[in-house]
């Protein structure tokens, strides 16, 4: 029954689902990102994810988000989730350039620059703050809440601040051949511009978002510190793969207590590009590793998620999770997913 | 014990409060709003008073909203509430032209236009839809909802929309004296222009809101109907004057169905200028009215609440309901307020 390692043992009375939504012009870089058919398409990706996942189709595009290949993008997975599960889904405006037709939770974030410019991100500190206040209020009546992402761009920040907090992460990519050494050299550059070397901004973590980040990671740093400060009974899963894991980093590196944990799909931690049970260890966390046996789909794209096509996304990982906490079997859950693309593709 | 009539029969497990923040410039016609020094400051009232509320002091301007008396804004009330309630609240951007520093429910609600103009609400169907989404959301989890306003200039439109409604409906003011005769007389011009008679809009509620309203009322509609739609056993609750009065209107003609009440100040339903008892009688639905018994307050603006400068706003009719529910005593309340507003001028 239990399709994620090791079985789980949350049972939350008052569980919440939510995602955050990013851009990054560091996405518009060539070859960086699969997340969308062209790097000008990534824009629309949060966007499209977001509304695919609510709604069941995106409205602000014609077709829904896939990688270059036609794949499909992991919202898929998420809408099953909260469709089999009914637990509530808010998404959170990370700093969009393309709005959903939905409704948002908003912190008032800009979208991040290329991580070559000046800054990255406007003003981290004063991000982090509302959305520990979000936190603050959220951690009033839910016992359990899960923060997913759809960044596209977002391995390349992740990387940028894993390296200025002194971490060799190596993180996965949205393309079935990582383009790890663009990932490497965008990030060396920026990192040369701004004089920083590997862990030299350690003790000044959000000087790290500012520099080399994006705003999704002061968003679910904040909410972490909000939802661990007013009730330290709130258990927090951060649902994303090497993206999510240097958001571990950032709050580990800020000093945050809490119950928290990190849930990816299989698809991520068996990348042997990136290495995300390994600094996941290192930071001294726990994580989960769910598997929806898309071998056995029916649907061509999602059979391509076993050879690397896609990988995470959209909190798809956690997603699962949740499914398998709520007593979804994954055959079941795949059937759901399954359907969904049908319907859809 | 119960300062508010008739005793509420409520004991939520999860409530909520939320509250819908807007602009319209209607506000800025000379004479119609006193939510703030001068018409200009008007803008800043909403996000001042959210600032206030939830950070104890506003952050966008440098003095807390008054009126021009100097009376302070009954955001001071909701303070109070919240602070001794210890419930979570979250308030809606419904069309801010200022945005408070908090994290804020985003709808993408654009500032309503002068109900002189050819439309005061664009599009106000998209927005009840989103709106409805977002209820049908928090319908999963929290079991009562109170839903509070804060719209300078708000009792113009909803006089409007109660006219094209067919209500004889009289609206409360902000100002110690109402200034009825300018309401009524832009709310004639109005009508004129669109060709619009009393009545004429009955059957077709949303058209009302687009030439006479403001976006808190296609907003706060749609949260009932979300809530109302996923499970009957919410129990939501509008925290307001006369302008929440015409929301009543509004989802009567609607046709929603729900378990929906209105909750206000004795100061409003003592106001002779308005007919605020008489109107939500004839609609059908349950009020309740809360008396902070001010007279007693140390804090002198909050005395002069019992002359009838300032009567509502901010949800603080309904704010006192919910500290009422929690067993908080009228002079336990009352010190609190005092406390705040002390703290403040």
């Amino acid at each position: 029954m239990n399709w994620t390692r090791p079985k789980p043992d949350y049972s939350p009375a008052n569980p919440l689902f939510l995602c955050v939504l990013s851009t990054t012009d560091t996405a518009k870089i060539h070859g960086i990102s699969a997340a969308g058919k062209s790097p000008e398409m990534t824009e629309y990706t949060p966007a499209g994810d977001a509304e695919l996942v609510m709604l069941g189709a995106p409205q602000c595009i014609s077709e829904p988000p896939t990688n270059p290949n036609g794949s499909p993008t992991p919202a898929v997975i998420t809408r099953a989730s909260i469709q089999l599960t009914g637990i509530p889904c808010i998404f959170v405006n990370g700093g969009l350039r393309v709005r959903p037709v939905i409704p948002l939770l908003d912190l008032d974030a800009k979208p991040a620059n290329d991580i070559r410019e000046d800054r990255a991100v406007r003003d981290p500190r004063s991000l982090f703050e509302r959305s520990a206040m979000l936190g603050m209020e959220l951690g009033k009546i839910f016992d359990f809440v899960m923060i997913g992402e759809s960044v596209p761009g977002g391995t390349t920040t992740a990387l940028g601040v894993l390296r200025a907090l002194g971490y060799d992460g190596r993180v996965s990519s949205s393309f079935s051949e990582n383009p790890s050494s663009i990932k490497e050299r965008v990030v060396e550059e920026a990192m040369k511009r701004k004089r920083v070397g590997i862990g030299d901004l350690k003790s000044d973590p959000l000087r790290a978002v500012e520099f080399f980040g994006d705003s999704m990671m002061p968003i679910t740093a904040g909410l972490v510190r909000g939802l661990s400060g007013v009730n330290s009974g709130v258990d927090v899963v951060l649902a994303g793969g090497t993206q999510m894991m240097a958001v571990l980093a950032l709050i580990k590196h800020l000093k945050i207590k809490g119950a928290v944990s990190i849930a990816t799909t299989k698809f991520v931690s068996e990348d042997v590009t990136a290495n995300f049970s390994e600094i996941v260890s290192e930071l001294g966390y726990q994580s989960y590793i769910s598997d929806p046996g898309f071998g056995k789909a029916r649907f061509r794209g999602l059979q391509r998620y076993e050879t690397g096509d896609v990988k995470e996304g959209v909190g798809a990982g956690g997603a699962m999770l949740l499914a398998n906490i709520c007593g979804v079997e994954q055959a079941r859950f795949r059937d759901q997913v399954d359907e969904i693309c049908i319907k859809l593709f």
